[in-house]
């Protein structure tokens, strides 16, 4: 019998167990072909039949339209930083950035070295960010090749629930972290981008979702590798992709669809986040949550105890508890407790109650 | 039980069943953590241990020196393409080129797009590349930033046994077809490099040894995603690399320390190359490879029958024998059979008595 942990890693992260359960089962021998997943060639019927059914299952629970297309690529969400503006860039410069943490400060530190963007909006206090901007605070180019946001902040527990009105500007949403929370309408995106290893599966893909137009007009005068015209061309077969990763991927999406699609996870995750604020909010300022209640991300609960001395203390019970990943994120400190699509109810409840005898205890 | 099928895939390719067993095994409780592999965290201690474990096996194996670094990337060979010239080429340009097939071609490609490259061999006859160049046949530079070739080509069927010599000009390999086939001297190379899917593991992890100084001496005015240096300084988790392709690198490094290292796997390829090239050599002319028989690849044996439908005939009844993965590339057609470390002798002799059995029959 496997002792399983309550993993709140902010990702890699917890996988749902029927997964896992499924790959392991499968591992020797996938479907009677006599060999691994991982063995099959990237251009044989096997692995493609994989990789065409994990873009069907993506259009199918993300319902996206015919306008976009599905793209696998490699290098997780930071190697996107300098794509992005390497294929979107015109010749005035790169996009309009609204910077909301670290990863919008990486993306624009990109950007800068491939063509001069423009920041939308860049505020923090004290190094931290700690709510999201309103639409009339944007400093919004009409004429940008794109503007480009972070949808969901790990390391500062933020997540926009309402985006920003980019008129025909085409968005750009690294939604790493929080892809496949809830339903959203695709068409409001002129592109997706997400590493895997939060809400899709394991480290080693990214996936991409285009709008068609947009590849269209991507640059050609980069190397063929990087080219979204390229990719897309070849199904995402230019080279050999990560095929793991690919295969759980679909295989994380198939569970989606047996949980109810996106609905379900929507009513689910809400449900965890509710848990843990409300364990929070009910502390009587022993847990503190420094983010604006109506930024307070749904996927990366940050908080703080009255001392590091005892945020120290409760992270080290917890972990005792089986209740593992809840150190947070060295730039703030404090505790992080991420709640994707895979964290079940059950490990929000054991936090929570964990958060109560804690309190009370100390 | 599980019928393992005798897998000649150019790659991904087959990997050692006892590799694939231990990650079967080992999936859902990694060494008594709670967890897969693929949900720890890649800052955590336990993924920690396993990606060092990697590079110091690495090292081990092919005495990797203390003036190179090892380092994983995202992205396969293809992406070093682009890469190479991108932090090695000089103001002058990038590199000497010596092209010996599809491989080089694309690089070579990719060198063009970044900054003018110099072709310091290229010969083909009818688009095939079937023999290797000599050292008083190369145009090489004594001013270039570094030399690229592909040390074995999976498509030709094509492999250096000897070097060209560079004089102080830094060679830099594509070696992701015959890295670890045998020893090698590592101080003779400025760069090697290897996807994974080979010799190494699964696809999704591409694997560097280069020289100290010439990554201290990489270009700086890329974005910092691709820089050499900051992968480097980071060891090589500048941000989150393909966690599962490294373990089982790692799984398959300790794999070929179990079997007596490099110098066993040399005696167990040649063993298999000798014992297939004997069979088409022996056959009277039935079965024909057309490499040189110097540069002839002990990794992937190419050859052809009699005739297309001969050679169609010859895929078909192996595949139902359960020898797969034999059908040439598209490029030269014919058969191709890929035997690289984790081919067992037994798969290979399996080959040969069908090869015997079939033109006797044909």
């Amino acid at each position: 019998m496997v002792t399983r942990h309550v993993n709140f890693n902010a990702g890699p992260s917890t996988l749902p167990l029927p997964v896992l359960e499924r790959a392991q089962r499968e591992f020797l021998d996938y479907e009677g072909s006599g060999m691994s997943i991982i063995e099959h060639s990237h251009r044989g019927a096997v692995y493609e039949a994989v990789h065409n059914d994990a873009i069907e299952r993506l259009t199918r629970v993300l319902q996206i339209p015919d306008t976009h297309q599905v793209l696998f690529m490699h290098g997780g969400a930071s190697t996107q930083f300098a794509l992005i503006p390497m294929n979107l860039r015109n010749d005035a410069g790169s996009g309009d950035y609204i910077v909301t943490g670290t990863w919008g400060q990486k993306a624009l530190g990109e950007a800068k070295i491939v063509a001069t963007p423009h920041v939308a909006w860049d505020q923090s206090v004290e190094g931290r960010y700690e709510r999201l901007p309103k639409q009339d605070e944007l400093n919004l180019r009409p004429d940008a090749p794109y503007v480009h946001l972070t949808s969901n902040n790990t390391i500062m527990g933020t997540q926009f629930f309402e985006l920003p009105d980019t008129g025909a500007v085409p968005l750009v949403v690294d939604m790493s972290s929080d892809i496949l929370w809830r339903p959203i309408d695709v068409s409001r995106f002129a592109m997706i981008y997400a590493g895997a290893q939060k809400n899709m599966g394991p480290s080693g893909v990214t996936v991409l979702i285009m709008r068609k137009d947009l590849i269209e007009g991507a640059r050609k005068d980069i190397p063929k590798i990087f080219r979204y015209g390229e990719v897309a061309k070849a199904n995402s077969l230019q080279n050999t992709i990560a095929t793991f990763p690919v295969y759980m991927v679909r295989n994380v999406l198939a569970w989606i669809e047996e949980q109810g699609g996106l609905p379900a996870m929507e009513r689910h995750n809400r449900a965890k986040g509710e848990a843990i604020y409300g364990a929070i909010d009910g502390s009587d300022g022993f847990y503190r949550c420094p983010v604006a209640t109506e930024d307070r991300s749904v996927m990366n609960v940050v908080f703080r105890l009255p001392s590091e001395a005892l945020d120290k203390k409760f992270v080290a019970e917890a972990t005792a508890a089986g209740l593992v990943g809840l150190k947070g994120h060295r730039q703030v400190g404090g505790i992080r407790a991420s709640i994707y699509n895979a964290m079940p109810l059950d490990g929000v409840e054991r936090l929570v109650d964990f958060m109560h005898r804690f309190a009370q205890a100390n």
